[in-house]
């Protein structure tokens, strides 16, 4: 039975949860896992990940989707963190409480830890019988949130005096991006270098949709606190470039990453499916040209 | 040319941290994962991976090595994390200012996120070429930090209204002893599960021996608060069985561990190295019979 990318990417999610707090995990931190993971979020990242996997063929689906759920724990990990008093002190999520609102803030450290871990697990446990592909993804993931140009690289810049836009941006939301399009790459065999710059500028693009969000959306629409960046006197493309700049900066780099994608059998759908989810995750009442 | 296993140690270690903050790492986070990880401590647990592994003939040096460090980096996470404000609040730590004493809460949160990354990541790159042992290797060191009976766990116990003692204590100071040991045994092409009992063993043994420092050391001495375990609660062996009992409860473990060897070629050594060990973890007054 062929599931949808979405039922694939919640089966593997909850698989991994349950298999990993089966036997002796203690009951509230189980409780505020679940609670970062569930129920979900828009996981673009993971859906990025089987849209590429699918555009080059999928020929181990279980890796794919072991991937998926492994990038999808390391964002909600660095979600929980970042919303810790000592960041941004967020008390909602996903609409939600966020985790050390509801459940203190030892479990917003250990709920973080524990995600962070659990990824790994996660890839221990789907690609056990194909080390070579194990071998070939561990590098891409461990890298996506390390020190230098991961998430936490991204987070330490905003503790820095200053900090370089670009390096900033890029670990902060671009490198999962790329993890996710070269974990994609990786589960089907094909050479994840060439899916890089592909993943950087889905990133960069999703970074502006962001901005539009936390300059025109309400924290109704997106659960979670709105106005932030001018807040926190973090950079915002709205702010910076206006609307209509800062769409065409926005079709700017969908179309640069449209054109990155490198050959494969399933371009032309993923070409399309970037374009309906750019729409997607933009604000309602604002349409691009694209 | 030779190495000793300390030096071994300290220079996979050096090599991780160079190799992973060599390029676009935030300046404060990278001096303050340095501080978290150097200089050495004891370096307990990685010292125990090279005796098993060199007991068991220790072919691959270079993937115990790799393992050895990732573990002290997975330990060093968790001190890191423990001595946050919300946890223990502790401002020093191997006679240093605790992590976020030093930096601020910001980066204790990052570094001890970044150090598990970074043992992953350490896997990653010295076991590239060994992809078999990689597969082998990783659910041993994911498992032993997890939500379930890993470190995570441990600490998590901590914030339950009530906490099986065992579970807790396994958890929390075990599970690395085991990985530490069945790590050695998977690169040396050991079967792991063997090697399970003797870290467990050792694992609880250590606990006894901190319990003493805990108790009868200074806080000079061993560089962090004493008497923890009354201010806070925690379970400690000398406060129940009282100084001699404890000691009687020590030397049953080390027993209990030492039976616990497989057979491999340097078993005798590896006894003489146990009963070394812990008499040196154990403070100086304090005289063991074995």
């Amino acid at each position: 039975m062929d599931m949808s990318p979405k039922a694939r990417i919640e089966f593997a999610i909850e698989t991994a949860l349950e298999t990993a707090s089966r036997e002796g995990c203690p009951p509230m931190l189980k409780d505020a896992v679940y609670h970062a993971v569930l129920p979900a979020g828009s996981r673009v990242r993971p859906s990025l990940c089987l849209a590429v996997a699918h555009a080059c063929g999928d020929p181990t689906p279980h890796i794919t989707d072991g991937a998926a759920a492994a990038i999808e724990f390391l964002h909600c990990a660095s979600l929980v963190h970042d919303d810790l008093p000592c960041f941004d002190d967020a008390d909602t999520r996903r609409g939600k409480p966020s985790v050390h609102n509801a459940y203190g803030e030892p479990m917003g450290v250990l709920v973080g830890d524990a995600l962070i871990v659990l990824a790994f697990e996660t890839l221990a446990r789907t690609m056990s019988a194909n080390p070579e592909k194990l071998a070939a993804m561990l590098p891409v993931l461990s890298r996506a949130v390390g020190m230098s140009g991961g998430l936490v690289a991204g987070q330490a810049w905003e503790s820095e005096p200053s900090a370089p836009l670009s390096a900033y941006q890029s670990a902060k939301t671009g490198a999962l991006f790329v993890a996710a399009t070269k974990a994609g790459a990786v589960s089907a065999g094909h050479d994840p270098a060439g899916w890089e710059e592909f993943g950087a500028r889905l990133g960069e693009a999703y970074q502006v949709a962001d901005d539009f969000r936390d300059v025109f959306s309400t924290a109704a629409d997106i659960g979670k606190p709105v106005h932030q960046d001018q807040t926190r006197g973090r950079p915002n493309a709205v702010r910076q470039f206006g609307r209509g700049g800062a769409i065409q900066h926005l079709e700017a780099l969908v179309g640069r990453a449209i054109a990155a994608i490198p050959e494969c059998r399933g371009a032309a759908d993923l070409q399309q499916l970037v374009r309906m989810q750019v729409r997607k995750i933009m604000p309602k009442d604002i349409e691009l040209a694209a």
